[in-house]
């Protein structure tokens, strides 16, 4: 559903979906055209005309009609913003799991709503908070479950781009991303800064208590913030600071993060994935490779190559793919992959942030 | 063919062939065991029994009965190197196109007898050197061509790992490797020497001239090298310099590449394989990234994702199956990727450094 | 003054004011015993015991009597905090030029007397703020000075050390810095924020107008904090971000400052100090070099080394010297060196910091 | 002695030598012509007229009338290679002790007649190998004599500059180190390849037994080799390779050290001089850096600073005057700096490189 001629993460979920042999796309809503569906479907994805909907309806309908061993097992929501709720309801009403883009939807009470579907119906529900699926952001959160880092203190988070630095006024990725009406409240943050948020609860378990965000739309004529910097402060003591930018200029997609314990501290950069830099008070700092020694079974499991062979981006969100596709083939009995809570605690900081934010960065309680 | 229970690079190329949609695993004979091979279809690749064949005979006299739309269109070979040849002569005579593991053959008459087979017989082959497929080694090959560098002077390469600073008795990936019956004449220079040499010829398009080649075996009672550095003459005037090495202890598979020319000189690192930098002797030192401005339509044709989503190996290896695919296919006329003139040139190098080697590391022609 | 057995910072000082052959330590009062000052002096720096004086009041006294071409022409206090006001009042008021550390005084009221002093009597006053010594922060500075960057939006800055993760009870570095009687009303934004503040400021010529500071004291019985995340509203319209620690643990010395403009963005880490990242949105990624081409005067007129010849921090603090002597000898007319007025706005910052902080982290203003 | 206006090395030895206060500029001949001496003299190290000399000759004599508490103790030798020997001769007959830059002289020859005399008149000697100054070079040859990395198996090294790329007609750096009767027999493997064979030495402890070197000239018209690579064996069976050039364009002084062992390896670049990679096969890859943990006594009295306080190129430059004046001062008892031996050693190497790129690049045995 979506990801159709100029999407971005369309392919991303198709590549991703099949890397590990355990999914194949079989049809798609690409568009909401029926024609412009057949076009994405067969130039794209290579799938026969009539597996290629023109509307999310008219698939769930037409795949439950067909035999099970023939029929879609799960639907993959690759659209804007504001479709992924209604699309995320249908499917499971109709008896489709669901694999679901960040954010899980447009506001808290949708993201309520379908948890409360998700529970009810016992279908499975992943949201691709592909970061989660380095291995070396995979060993970084078990350092900390194992004690290593010792109490946290301090959190330091990056996601900076600069793509949106300048108007962009006839960019497809652009439009959407900075249109209320599509994206919903927030703009960089609902599109980067919610994935950082994943990923530093994914990492450190911490949960925010309060927040104090001081966003900026600095691209003239813009609607939603396109930059901002936030407070941190997690249940327990620690504190943490967040930076979220599209208008980073020169920035590609970097993403980096820092926690610090009383024990030792970890630093993570997306640009050199396989990394993990792990530093104590009383020893020599350590390079935690992907593979190599001293990585623990969490990390190796979500590796296919031996140590030196980069791994990437599409492997990490293959990661999540695997495991939702072991989940529902019943090879593994644990959802290791991002859900619908998830979804709802990214939904209440994205809300969160606004909520500062339209107050001149006061501070905000998350409860 | 090849690729069962146990195979590092079986799963490889099969991600990797599969990861554009343009092209799907089908069958296989992967393992000389009837039983192993069906074993080794269903757990790793989800084949059905009657597509694992125990034999690459009988395989390719099965296939060729398939109606058309059925029936495998090329075979991959991802055998130990002894087997290249003889599965890849069959192939040809069977009718279908072939994709190799690198080194193509034995020795350098297998490898003409191949060249021979596959120019007589008009069908496709690639020679899987996945180095090539890197966007960033792409642009290096783009910039040299254009003569940004100017006349090449000087080539550094380093192709070193350590797995095999010890013995290993018991591990599969170690055992043919350094058996001369299946590996050939020599250890690690087949092995990724092989990768190395291509990778050189293939970014500077300098021919080898003489090389000098001082090889050891430093684990007790292996029978191959394992490590060795090469003085390289090419023609025109450059010089090089490679090393190689399994047992360099610590190293995971580092892979690196300089060439100096009059007017600007580029270094890039498997490690970091989305960056390229480029010195200047009058101007700031550049880092051309992956997809960002200051690359190129062949470097750009290369990559998946927008910069700043890492791509690694199997991307860089998923180039080569892309570009061989759409070659079948007829989207593209040119043959953009290794083939058997690379096999020839990669075996012609490996028995020169055999041949230096013996001699206590003289200076040895390639003519 | 000061500098005594056990500091890190007197001998820095020698080494850095000697370092380009301008100035030669010639006394010192290096401890509030005579005794001890008299040790210090012979051990550490070489100094005739009838030069080492037991308090700065005999020193000026002493040196005044001296004739001209042999008493000391500047005084350097390298003290704690706490008596930066009394030795540089005594030393302006008995006509010794001054080198002062950072920060200048105790609270904002002593650094406005002093400004008063120093504009009054007309000697020279410089703050090592040695940071602004590196090459390419004075690159950095020039790029942003000539447009490059074009309007600045974000700032981005780190100061992360971690040597006070745990309670130091005999370190005498760590003794006064947490000492709220000798430090003054901050602990690591009056050690290494107010170098932070600085650096922003010089590099990128922005006024900070207000400031939210949520600071944190971790360590258990500490009195000042040792930790804290600032944001910052530049005057213009220009975001920033501070982290500000020395509990984060395993950092060494992590000083690095990132702007975005809108039309260029500069990347610098002390750790990597003879490089300067400058990223633009339509070319490639550039870095500049100390010494090499794309650098300018400023940042040349900073370097003592061919290219490649790794300068460090020492050298940078040279810089503050050099350009003091300099000034003092009358080879140059201008003061390109940190000084009173420096001083001054540190200490608002310091005393804003505290305020917020003190308020629950609210937004304070800076006027 | 030498280091007048124009030159490179002379203000380096004179901010390394006074770098600690264990020493003090009072002198030199810093030109043939006595009033060039006297301006250089004044301008760059302001050293009064009557201790500006105008030849070596007239400098021993003179100091050697002044009272044994004014005049010079030992003499430094930053000449073009041609006059070492001379001025190291008369020096000593003087009584003077000698600090001489690399390669101590012309020829293995002169280098012999040198030795002879230090141990004959009992005078101390350093020659200015400054790379074994920085404390992870001392780091990582106490990690090899300590047995840490077990036995060596393999030596990297690189030391690559690329400021002699094009003719550099009007330079007075480059003029004499490309012009043999200044120079000696070699180019850049007299200048720097000496540094990186005494590197080698220093750090692994091994002996070169033989070598195979294919050196170069690239840029027409030079009269010496520009460029080269060179095979070498040590004893016990290590294998190494070196690369030296002075072509290497866009390169600024990239000296790199890789030594493998059986049990673990190491990394060192000048670039980030403060770090060392160490890798074992079966613990994570460590960054050890000056003045943290799991560093040792060797490494950290050669720092200055504390950890994350960059150090640099002078500073290990002083490192070789700061040992050497301790052994003056008789603070200790042991040469801790490279002296005659290493000379000779350096110039059999040398010599032998020669030797061999003459025969066409054949192996020549050093005995």
């Amino acid at each position: 559903m979506g990801g159709g001629i100029g999407s971005f993460i369309g392919p991303v979920h198709r590549m991703a979906a099949e890397m590990d042999g355990l999914a194949t796309l079989v049809c798609g809503a690409f568009s909401s055209s029926a024609q412009r569906s057949i076009a994405s479907g067969e130039t794209i994805y290579r799938i026969p005309a009539d597996r290629s909907y023109g509307s999310y309806e008219q698939m769930f309908l037409a795949e439950q009609q067909l035999p099970q061993d023939q029929r879609m097992d799960f639907v993959v929501i690759a659209t804007p913003n504001h479709l992924h709720y209604p699309v995320a309801m249908a499917a499971l009403e109709s008896g489709f799991h669901v694999v679901c883009d960040k954010p899980v939807a447009f506001d808290v009470e949708q993201a309520l709503a379908l948890q409360s579907k998700v529970s009810e119906c016992g279908l499975n529900f992943a949201l691709t908070h592909n970061y989660t699926g380095y291995p070396m952001i995979r060993q970084a959160r078990a350092l900390i479950q194992e004690g290593k880092l010792g109490a946290i203190r301090r959190v330091n988070c990056e996601y900076l781009q600069g793509w949106l630095a300048q108007p962009m006024p006839d960019n497809k990725q652009a439009d959407w991303r900075t249109d209320p009406t599509r994206a919903g409240a927030a703009g960089c943050f609902g599109d980067i800064g919610s994935h950082a948020e994943n990923l530093m609860s994914y990492v450190t378990g911490l949960e925010i208590e309060a927040l104090c965000a001081d966003t900026t739309t600095f691209v003239p004529g813009r609607q939603l913030e396109d930059d901002g910097n936030v407070l941190l402060r997690f249940a327990g003591g620690a504190k943490g600071v967040l930076s979220v930018s599209q208008i980073a200029l020169g920035k590609e997609n970097d993403l980096t993060l820092q926690v610090f314990g009383d024990q030792a501290s970890i630093e993570w950069r997306q640009d050199d994935a396989n990394s993990l830099i792990v530093r104590y008070a009383d020893a020599p700092m350590q390079v935690l490779r992907s593979g190599w020694a001293g990585t623990g079974a969490h990390s190796t499991a979500a590796t296919r190559l031996p140590p030196g062979h980069p791994e990437g981006y599409l492997e990490a969100f293959a990661e999540v793919y695997r495991n939702f596709c072991k989940h529902l083939l019943g090879v593994v009995d644990v959802a290791d992959y991002p859900g619908i809570a998830e979804g709802v605690r990214g939904m209440r900081f994205i809300q969160s942030v606004v909520a500062s934010a339209e107050q001149g960065a006061q501070w905000v309680s998350l409860d």
